[in-house]
């Protein structure tokens, strides 16, 4: 499986949106190890509070990939961008791009990176060879985050479960599926990006066989629910085969986004749905607690709010922002007793 | 949408073996008024039974396709093959070809297509640009085939259910999801070999809009059951929209084939997994009927468990093979009431 390495160089452009920041953003915050710097191509973009660097500077310190943390409309790579690539290449620096459009269909940059050595990471490019599902069981633990739509924490969740466990003295890894994940972890691919065929397979490959006592924490993607991303959430959770699922939710959120003649499930239903089509894989599936996004709450309604769906689904209910994963992680280190 | 222009030269290679000549039998079978020929290597290959043409002798007939009638362990093209394919495409021929290999891989044969101003079809390239799946409601009727397992006779149940509509006087067609259907029909693309991101996207483009009277007949891949495919089956469930789908199951068949950890589904649970999970797009979709694969009986005690069967299930049961598909169409054309 393709590395990204670090230390990294998180490339801005000239975004002054956080949002658009998103990969920027998250390596930062859980990753910050892996950040020496940022290069922004004005003093308007957004600023991740990293030290500013060129390319040369940025190798001459160590760094070893020009990540990029934007994301633009269109996936489209402008030309003042280019002109950054083909110098942090010239420095030796990998690039590595979650854009729709493909670094390595450039051809003045396929001939940069060439010349230096260096690499060009599509993380939209799964890697090739991809297996079949086999649905064969496997040894190790292995929990995934769920939806109930897309966007509504699952990354979040993982990552913090999987640092909620580390902090616990547990061997634990955060599988990523997706772009910004994998841009965190240095690992992995994005899922939605690999032939239906080998959905299932390439989970079974993010997170294998291993001790009995590891713990993946596999960030999941798209929900059961949703009518465009159902089959990649079903694969994903097949190839999974894990012994604990996490429900996602976005407090407040009826409708699912982007998709507003669809209801979000209500979340007794959601959680029945995903143990019952986990099953196949992983006949003993349980769901470890459901984890809220409340941003749209202030904190004693959100306390409230978890709480009282606590009680009426007797499962853990926090949001990992405000509360934590503590309770979430409790209830996973139960079922292993 | 990429068509496949008849009439075809069905190519055999010099394969011996019927179940490898599949695509090559279920042409000449289903749409014999496509085949004009077929070529092969050795005497000894298997015979369709449609004249043995040159590709020089076709094109003067009329054939515009070379379609390969076979496939083998691997999905190499031998260079045997390649010979034949340059003087097909000197002759003027389209090559449509389901093999993993692909043909626009091939220098030679890519520098041939361009001379001629031929085709190379590769099937297993979906086209480009494919849509995101939208759910949103949409006119005309259609009818899903899906199964308990692989090779249960999804494929064949779509194209008789198709066949007794368009006898009855029904304004039908039959969408092809897999390689052997779009060589029988011409259109169409193989759904899994679509990135998963676009699966439901594909399967709303495969049967799109259409009259309110208007019938498709779409061919199911794969199983909601199936621990290496079940994301594929999902994604084209929700695409397809169905008011109708029809299970497919071979009768004694008690494990997935080449996946023996796995039980196949009971059929109750089985028919009631895929209306919940169809409902998502289709809130009222309901199940039309029970198809059987009774190969393995005599056509007594096939009688006695489709009755049986469709006693206990309340619905139509029926193997097309054996009995055809008035059942099923019957109660298809009665939810039209």
């Amino acid at each position: 499986m393709r590395n990204i390495v670090p230390p990294y160089l998180v490339f801005l452009g000239d975004e002054e949106r956080m949002l658009l920041a998103k990969t920027g953003v998250g390596v930062v915050h859980w990753a910050p190890e892996r950040c020496l710097g940022q290069f922004r191509l004005s003093e308007e973009a957004f600023d991740l509070g990293l030290p500013d660097l060129t390319p040369e500077e940025a190798a001459a310190r160590g760094v070893k990939s020009l990540v990029i943390g934007v994301a633009n409309i269109g996936g489209a790579i402008s030309p003042s961008w280019r002109a950054v690539f083909e110098r942090a290449l010239g420095a030796g620096l990998d690039i590595v791009s979650g854009m729709h459009e493909r670094l390595c269909d450039d051809e003045a940059l396929v001939r940069c990176a060439k010349e230096s050595g260096s690499r060009l990471i599509d993380l939209r490019d799964p890697p090739e060879n991809l297996p079949i599902g086999t649905g064969k069981k496997r040894a190790g633990r292995r929990v995934l985050t769920v939806g109930t739509d897309c966007a509504v924490g699952k990354k979040y969740t993982a990552l913090s479960v999987w640092r909620e466990l580390v902090a616990r003295g547990e061997d634990a890894d955060f599988c990523a599926t997706g772009q910004t994940g994998v841009v965190i972890s240095g690992k992995g691919f994005a899922i939605d990006s690999v032939v239906s065929d080998f959905i299932a397979g390439a989970a079974e490959m993010l997170a294998p066989e291993n001790d009995p006592s590891h713990w993946d924490v596999i960030e999941g993607q798209g929900s059961l629910f949703h009518p465009a991303y159902a089959g990649v959430s079903l694969g994903l959770l097949h190839g999974a085969q894990p012994e604990a699922i996490i429900l996602c939710h976005e407090a407040g959120r009826e409708r699912l986004g982007f998709f507003d003649d669809f209801k979000t499930p209500d979340l007794r239903t959601a959680i029945d749905r995903h143990l019952e089509a986990a099953q196949l894989t992983s006949p003993r599936v349980r769901c470890a607690g459901v984890s809220l996004n409340t941003q749209s709450m202030d904190e004693e309604a959100a306390r409230a709010y978890c709480k009282a769906l606590s009680a009426e689904l007797s499962l853990p209910a926090t949001d990992p922002v405000r509360f934590g994963a503590a309770a979430l992680v409790d209830t996973l280190l139960e079922f292993g007793v």
